[in-house]
């Protein structure tokens, strides 16, 4: 494995030793928590080939630090099984081997308590190697510590995302957390808010002040916009309802070619995991089991396909990620988000502001996933990470509600194939000015 | 649900109350025992859709005692959980819709955990009907118990060839069971013994001589033969290898159209679960891990296709079902078998005579899995047992190292895919006198 | 290529040079008038993986006699063209490599005018050899020249079955045929014949006096049977839109497993080339184009699961291939067969006889397709024509109305795979007596 | 259908009658003779769903005129034949169901000639439309005219790459043309030219002095660019085998994660038509035949995917669709393209400069298919030429050795998706300056 540590993540002044422990453990115990509600069993299923066991996303942040923190220092370090290496590859080319991604649930060993003591053993090690590093050694591994917790972090909401998808798929629809009773609150009317056009820029270079974002983020550079307006919050299960009713989903006017083959052929009526109990009655599945659609709260779990055909009905179209980042900009991060939010997208409180840009639901644009002009790749294993998958799939902006706070920026460059849906996705209206 | 009762287990004078019970309880605990090494992992995967979970094989051999016994006597019977109707039907049309084959890994829960206590609610439950119901009733369920017992028993062989097909695929390698030094004994010699030609009778009526035979057994009928030799003993892996190194899996020659496209399509060069670690240096992976391919031992874990093509290729071709069971009729039914067998298959002891017939594997037939004359299906549900699959498959003869014994009996007709692998399968030649 | 020319066609003394010589000119000139309707692109089309195009039909049997006889003769003869070996060999393994069978659609080249230039060449140099060749040569291609005649001959009814399901591709719907008014015949109403049981022979060896027979309808061989009925004509449409009514393609208790399975993924709910065109109201596209279903002509392009599940719902079962021989042992070879049929199914004329064994349309079995006892494919290329087919299909018996008259015999066993519909096969009903 | 006229191909004031019929006859008769070496076989078929068969594009193009023009005329046209419209409607959902694409092949019916007069048929009626209708009649259809000049246009292209898909898959190899000598000229040496950064315009309006673009040409809007430098030529033969040589099509670190997982799939390891007849000795197909890979011509027949693994092989990248429409702007369009071109990639000959713009190879650009800022795709079937396509494909540049040449322009968009090779497309690469 030939290794850079320096591209995506230099730092010229970075955080302190006992600041990147702290976030270290707090990451490592969020995993922890979120496994708490699960047996052995359902950590191991893997209901579709995009999605992994939850066994399998500890044990792979897990190998994440094993592989490119301890093997790589100069201690002997001796890996925690040889075999995990080729079990718990993700997608990394340059490790070498590893096995197939659509047959991670047929792993019953090692067990979940295997893993448990596979991941206490790696956090001590990384703990004993921040303590007692050299400098020369710290300043190598500090970028790619931060990597790793942020990676851990995207693991965690793929954990919920994977979860929910494997519960749907079992006629008993388990619920992973208890019911809580719902917000009755009533969403916003529908605003626009104008941005005029020009040069901004976008994109996030890595500065001391910026702590840490992924290389897919810069470099910054200048774009240009024409005057745009952008609707104050995402699309309702109402609206969504409504674009059901008005038969959405048959008319082929409203799709992308591509969309409506694949609506067809997939047989999609309504977004995941909605279902029509009666003529009009619809109940959706979540974290918390299954619960009537509430009519205020965003649409959620729908694709790239179906967002840009609602888009066409509305008469409207999706924003660009350029211009969801300028409505963005003076912002606060601030939204339903992991951990303190509530699992499941909520209703957004009156306003005519551009609001709920964080969290709930991540939104789709239009802006297929290419490279800033300008990016390259790090070499060796850390560049696979982002940039060999530009290609073919679209950006999201702005988190969801199972995204954890700490790891978004408005910079962040989420990106999934525009069939997916099991992601917490949703819809934000834009318009030409 | 019509259900009918009578048809392939009606007895004129059965089994007493205390002895059916007796092998109710027994059959009970073997599952439990067998179940012993497995985590709750273990119990829940599914590799392949023509593979059940071990959790499943526990819930579903319950479900029929419940949904064939419990819920069909005259007491109001409240089924333990009404969604098990459902999730642990496995191909019953007649009682209604049912979870899709290949999705039963993705039942997580019920945990391993539920399971046990249904099985010992229905346990507990059938004890008692037993004890206490009427003569009239005991008339009725008799034989049905009887069926459920043998259903039960068929389905702790799936579930060892099963679990087996799971652990192979985990590159780890799990063993089912410690292992267990083995026996360096060496295969006897292959001789040919002549049976004479004209009419015999096979099959299986049941009289009250018999206390059970499956409906596909019977009824007992006349069939002309014209003379045959049989070898003594069943294909060791010594001449397997043979067939390797003459390029048996390359030569078109030695196949059935069917079989050559399918070893091609599957790229098929030596047995399931067969590793050539180094050339000419091959291992197997079995219940107890991997281990090096003894050669005096019986091959196993091949199709039909390829044992028709070994069969080609030694100048011979398999015996019909027929020629099986007159070898067979002065045998006592006594071999290699479950619950006091080795889990693999067993070298056979020199002798001239035609031996091995009853347990170590399997033996591939020539014979298509059809009715015999005036054979018919029982009427309902439990019709549904043996008839419907009367297509496309072949029979198989003589139990295997991970056959219940007292499960067997010499008219027992066992079928599958020509393509199917996964059983305990082997070969014994035979020629035209 | 290993060849032996003796095994399927030996005869003791058979037909003389000129007879032969008329037989080869006549079946060659029935292929020429068979494609006379057709355009170039009509012969170039393959509609599905089992047809192919009329031109490779041509081609092909073409290839026969200029692979088995003209190259294998003592003379140097040259093939026409090195390629055609290649592109016109249909599955002989043994004599090497060939063009994808999925692919005969692609071969715009060479030309329907380039294959009238084939054939035209090898019909000479056939009758050529017929007339010139020694004694000792004249042995040993005399049987192969008859099996070269019957092998096109099964190709002319492969060849208006494949066109026939290429026409019904196009929306068009073109004729093969112009139509020619119907008989309006009624059925005969439905009777049934007893056949007593025993011991009899079916089977046709090679005698004198059986100028041809292929290798699978020997050995001549006895079999026990238990007394049975058969009807006296096939199941009519009006029969079969009974079975349709009473929901027999819904009704999962009808069919056999895989016929299930195979109806439902394939959304069979009527034989293959009906259409519903109003409630109730049934048309069917035949080699005349599209027209009523007549309710008296005998069901034609059913499968065997059709058929199966036909007879389960009908209380009686498909006859055997032995009851079918039986019933025939007596009845001359007559029916609508070719040349002078017409080309579709037949309305029977009333009689209380077992009548239509020949002619109209194939009659399923509940036989799989299965060597007899002491069959043995010959050895080389010729050995592949039926032997190694012996494996997941099914007989069926008495020829159809696009089956060449002089091609038939009582013994000869047709074969197709379970789910094939393309065929003109329809449905004798049977019953234990 | 809602058909609006008017929005893509709006005119101010526009070309006369008698030109733009002088345009529709050309354009016809080129169609006519690109058919000349084609028999009636070769125009039916079918080589993969992507492709269609020579006689659908003449037929489609034709039904483009009927459809959108003659049938939308004030007068009462009938249409030639009612059925074709089903049949030649390519993928317009608003004008009504369709032929499935995949099924282009079992069209038999009509024939060539039943095309031909088809052809001449609605050649006449438009001919006499442009002569003989009002001028407001005029204003309407003149725009719809030149569309479907254009759009035949493509469909020669189209028609030479689908014959050239289908003969590569006959064993014989035929050739579309007589093999002309080669020219044996060297290719350029490879140079660099920097282009400035800054804000450029690009994209096309449709103006008086525009007579046709496409609408996704534009709106024309300002881009901002950094400095790069573009290659002088495109990528050659001989680049590209040191890139197999260097084992490129073996290591992922080159490619992006789809390709990669496609290569690996379909088993890529050279362009498509390429074949290693000995090691190191490659030879290629096209429409002359099976011929050597000529070293010093351009790479032809790779898809983006390969694209994007050769520029990072080279340290480079694919440019921009801008970057390319910057460097093609004082560049005459001039080239090897269609009628006069050679029917194949030419080698550049020896300049410094930016050249081999237009024509030999599309040039794959690293630029996702997508809506330029403000586009609206027209109302009505017409607007289903283009936008709905915006999805998952990429932009290719410059036309290549098949594309009429009067149908180019510096903004042209091409797209297909990554995987796709049978177009022909090469590369040329860009570097950040």
């Amino acid at each position: 494995m030939s290794f850079t540590p320096s591209i995506t993540t230099e730092l010229v002044s970075g955080p302190s030793r006992s600041l990147v422990k702290s976030w270290f453990e707090k990451t490592r115990s969020v995993t922890d928590a979120l496994i708490a509600p699960l047996s052995a069993e359902d950590q191991n299923v893997q209901s579709m080939p995009d999605a992994s066991p939850a066994k399998w996303h500890r044990a792979h942040t897990t190998w994440f630090f094993e592989t490119f923190i301890l093997s790589t220092t100069e201690r002997n370090y001796t890996p925690y099984d040889p075999q995990y290496e080729f079990l718990f590859n993700s997608y990394y080319e340059a490790i070498g081997a590893r096995h197939p991604r659509r047959e991670r649930g047929f792993l019953t060993r090692p067990t979940a308590d295997d893993i448990a003591l596979y991941r206490a053993h790696v956090s001590l090690a990384i703990g004993d190697l921040i303590d007692g590093c050299s400098e020369a050694v710290w300043g190598g591994i500090r970028p790619l510590l931060v990597l790793g917790i942020n990676h851990e972090q995207q693991h965690q909401e793929l954990l919920l995302m994977d979860i929910l998808h494997a519960f749907s798929r079992n006629p008993i629809e388990p619920s992973y957390l208890n019911h809580i009773p719902l917000d009755a609150s009533e969403s916003s009317a529908l605003t626009w808010t104008k941005f005029s056009g020009g040069i901004h820029q976008i994109g996030q270079d890595v500065t001391p002040d910026t702590p840490f974002a992924y290389d897919n983020e810069g470099p910054r550079h200048d774009v240009i916009v024409q005057p745009f307006n952008l609707a104050n919050r995402t699309v309702t299960n109402r609206e969504w309802i409504e674009f059901i009713n008005d038969k959405g989903y048959e008319r082929p006017e409203f799709w992308l070619a591509d969309g409506w083959t694949c609506a067809q052929s997939e047989g999609w009526t309504a977004p995941l995991y909605w279902r029509e109990d009666s003529p009009g009655d619809w109940s959706a599945f979540g974290l918390r089991g299954r619960h009537p659609v509430y009519l205020d709260m965003p649409v959620c779990h729908v694709s790239h396909y179906e967002a840009d055909a609602f888009a066409s009905w509305a008469g409207k179209h999706l924003p660009t990620e350029t211009q969801w980042e300028i409505a963005a900009l003076d912002k606060p991060i601030e939204g339903n988000l992991l951990p303190y939010g509530a699992y499941r997208p909520s209703v957004s409180t009156p306003t005519l502001e551009v609001e709920q840009l964080f969290g709930d639901v991540w939104e789709h644009t239009r802006s297929p996933y290419t490279p800033y002009p300008g990016f390259k790749a790090a070499s060796g294993a850390v560049g696979e990470y982002n940039g060999k998958f530009m290609s073919n799939q679209m950006v999201l902006r702005g988190g969801s509600c199972v995204t954890p706070g700490s790891h978004l920026r408005k910079t962040y460059r989420n990106f999934f194939y525009s069939h997916q849906r099991w992601m917490f996705a949703g819809v934000r209206l834009a318009e030409d000015a």
